[in-house]
């Protein structure tokens, strides 16, 4: 298959979109982004890559660091981890603090931020302290990416910091029903680094190969995870990756993926490859709207869906 | 592969857990089922099929029955349907009334009851009675199995409509919020008729294989829906298939699947195969303990799970 | 004090806000009222009455109903009554499933919808159908009154039970937590009945005498209920008694009261007499918007107010 | 009416239940208090005081200082707190953040934590700092009193910040609303000061004199609110004064009163009289479970109920 004509094509028949979506307004760092920006990347697992766009820009990660915080809570917990954090949809917005108060605490899973707060909780809890949580994690989407050069973007990280209400709220809630170890502070201005750290489409797309390949990176040979875990994370993806978008993202696009409000969606097909889109601007359940429609044409050109 | 030894092998190693499951006990004719009772179908796109356990022994389909409807209902209104009823996870159980209420009397997706019964509304609207509705949608279940000896049973039909008081209540809030067209008693009694359905995991293993073909019956060669349409089918599946165990089942087992208070369960391998067990004992979620089981031996034994 | 001075001043002074409300217009019955009327009465306990508007006007009584319904409840059941009825405000609609769903089927107290309907339902227990419960309503209603001449609008009757879905949905729900002992059909039909009594301000003003003057009928010297059960009478509706905006109404207005959507609102100046208003523009809340303005007038101007 | 006799009697009548309560156990420092003991206090408009028990004794005030708080904030902003306060009861426990979330972050009423969170945030701009915030209400505090030998109990602040994760949650919640305007862990500190504030039972007899006299101190003659605002607050403890038992203390007490988790009640006859009552066992719902009992004696024996 010719990949790079196929990213080609889907560059052109997205260019009508590409203002028609809205830039995360909540912090001003992200609030500045120009929207009408757009990258996309496909890594096969001999490590080719295809690209369109810009796509060594590098832009906020944001919602896609939970699957590495998750990927790195499962390895060290194992399935025990849920004993704090489900694995079910929610049903509700990501940021929703309904569920969490009718469910004693327990967030409904590791991909909505009451999820991610927990998992960067245990996270530090397992490394002893904040510092080197942040450090281990940078660490291993280093590792998976096979780059030096990735570092977190301090003026959105405190920035969230300074705006984060919400999510100060959900990790206070969840430390009254004791599902939290450490200081909510460190806990969240950790979580506030993940997020913050700043990757292109060709790292994400890099990244995400062992997902691909059963815990496995086929480029580095490095097994990260076990085939089970790797599945789990996959499953997790598919039902709860896109917020209240999930079951569409599953139809649409048909892949296991994860998207973050700073316009990037990583997904990964199972066996073959990874890939990475980025486009700023969100729709209305706050994933990218070009990005979701890229990956849409992508598996439609390819026939590269799992159903 | 050798599909006859493994699924011998499939009901040895399920036999522990023959009796841990819990019978369905909200209606007479559901509660004297003998619990431990066993049986797992496959089928192949040319109709070979390997089966273990009592697999003609005719069970209540239950909630199996809104794949079929919903079927209907995407080839007849395509996705205008989804005007009328979601296709997102509920992170809900199955009957609450409280995501209706708040979200305006639609139904998150067709596989909760609320958006079953607002499927069967729509079904009775086209095909412009609720006998002929009935009529339909058991030639449908006909037509996919190829089987003419398919019926309700009219004792399970009637007890549940004597018990069925939530589920009327679901019916009357959507009525009340102008989403439902015809009479609330034709409609429910129309959906328990549908789910009043007995079949075998034979026939149900046979009927799913134009989820398994993107729409077409690879055996009869018959196009009942659009590959698009299977697409969004095996997708809700996938997401929404089980319930409150919808993130456990994909991960678990891997494959798009639906589940039914009568103890079946459908899967369905895409490009390969469908599958369904059936074993009366339920789980905390009103899952099949045993038929949940059964699929995760299966996918781990032969490596076919979709991620 | 000059009771008819204050009335003329009280319509004079409402007469710029006679057309603010709105008309409820669920069903048609209702929705061809008339909104620029008024009428308000007092009745002292000699049976004194001072009226201005048209006093004699018959209007659905609608909510105010549930005191009556409620008052026979008590008396046969007493306080046992509230094992399946609770006596706190809902902080939620008067129509709302949610909390009834969260509670198991315990409605909130008797003077939300699905309190009054299970109250009706333990008035057919008690009185062995629901036609009898029906006729001993009434009965109740025509001796407190006075008055022989009080019956129901059968055509608002049937166009509530045209329309009711949400109210069979609270109904069903109920039954579902066997939380309701008769058939749903009835319970309803009899509740809608009750809702559908007409009455005049002069005869709803007398009607209430008895919560005024600790369950006894100053005028007849009947005692229908004890002062206890007066007592929780008055302090459910002063809590419970008009919704959402039962709070506004205490501090507004500052006695126990009980409003519907027919616009009459009944209340009560504990040892001195009862009032009853109306004008059929309700406000934001479902409250008589100039009923509630008359009301608040009132203590005002005679500073009759319980706090 | 012989007072001393009344108190008398209702000690001896609440002996046999005075260790049925469980006193809060939240904070070491409330957790060991001895949980058998009374006291109570009535203060009349001259003065006059009758007394039993330890009415000497100091107890931490805890939520009834909301109405000392709530007073200073309707004096200064008038009905304008109630943009971001609401006067409705809620229906639920008084730390829940469903409601909050679903309205927005506009808590229902300032008798619930988040209401008098979001008042001590509503101080703390008028009076332009935390620390004079504080110092303005015991300043309040120790005027209605006549006793200038009011404080704090440091412990009691303390141990309530260390533990207070909920009301951190909640006052962010608010916060993400744009609903609170001081720094997050300056308004908690201030109102857990508030909370921690002891009193004994013949000081909060003679503080409540101000709203059992349309907001005139009778003894002083020192008029702080004016009596629609006096009327306002009595109307609000008597609807939300007792979070999810305030129909209930409406009922077998029929005053305006407000509980605390310290184990005290302030109650308000109006026209008549201020009483507080002090036991540390509560009840199911929260509440001094002697001290509502005693309440419930004396106006019983008195007969002065408001209904």
């Amino acid at each position: 298959m010719n990949y790079q004509t196929i990213l080609e094509d889907i560059k052109l028949e997205i260019k009508p979109i590409l203002c028609d979506g809205k830039v995360a307004d909540y912090i001003p760092a992200l609030a500045s982004i120009e929207p009408e920006q757009f990258a996309m990347s496909i890594t096969l697992f001999d490590g080719t890559q295809y690209s369109v766009g810009d796509s060594e820009k590098l832009f906020s990660i944001q919602s896609i660091s939970k699957v590495f915080t998750y990927t790195l809570a499962l390895k060290f917990y194992s399935q025990e981890i849920h004993a704090r954090v489900g694995h079910e949809p929610s049903g509700d917005p990501f940021n929703s603090l309904v569920q969490l108060e009718y469910e004693n605490g327990i967030p409904r899973n590791p991909f909505i931020n009451a999820g991610a707060i927990n998992v960067t909780d245990a996270l530090i809890t397992y490394y002893k302290s904040s510092r080197s949580a942040y450090s281990e994690v940078i660490e291993f989407i280093r590792s998976i990416t096979g780059e030096e050069d990735i570092y977190l973007n301090k003026v959105v990280a405190e920035s969230e910091m300074e705006n984060g209400y919400r999510n100060i709220a959900l990790a206070n809630l969840m430390k009254s029903f004791n599902n939290l170890n450490n200081n909510v502070f460190d806990v969240i201005q950790t979580y506030f680094k993940h997020c913050s750290v700043e990757m292109s489409t060709k790292m994400l797309s890099r990244a995400m190969l062992y997902l691909a390949n059963h815990g496995l990176d086929p480029v580095s040979n490095k097994a990260y995870i076990s085939p089970s875990q790797a599945k789990r994370i996959n499953a997790l993806m598919l039902t709860c990756g896109h917020y209240d978008a999930s079951g569409d993202f599953a139809y649409n696009v048909g892949l296991p993926g994860k998207s973050g409000v700073g316009g990037g969606i990583v997904a990964v097909v199972p066996g073959k490859m990874a890939i990475c889109v980025w486009s700023p601007g969100l729709n209305a359940q706050g994933n990218s709207l070009v990005g979701t429609k890229a990956l849409e044409l992508f598996t439609t050109k390819t026939g590269m869906s799992i159903f």
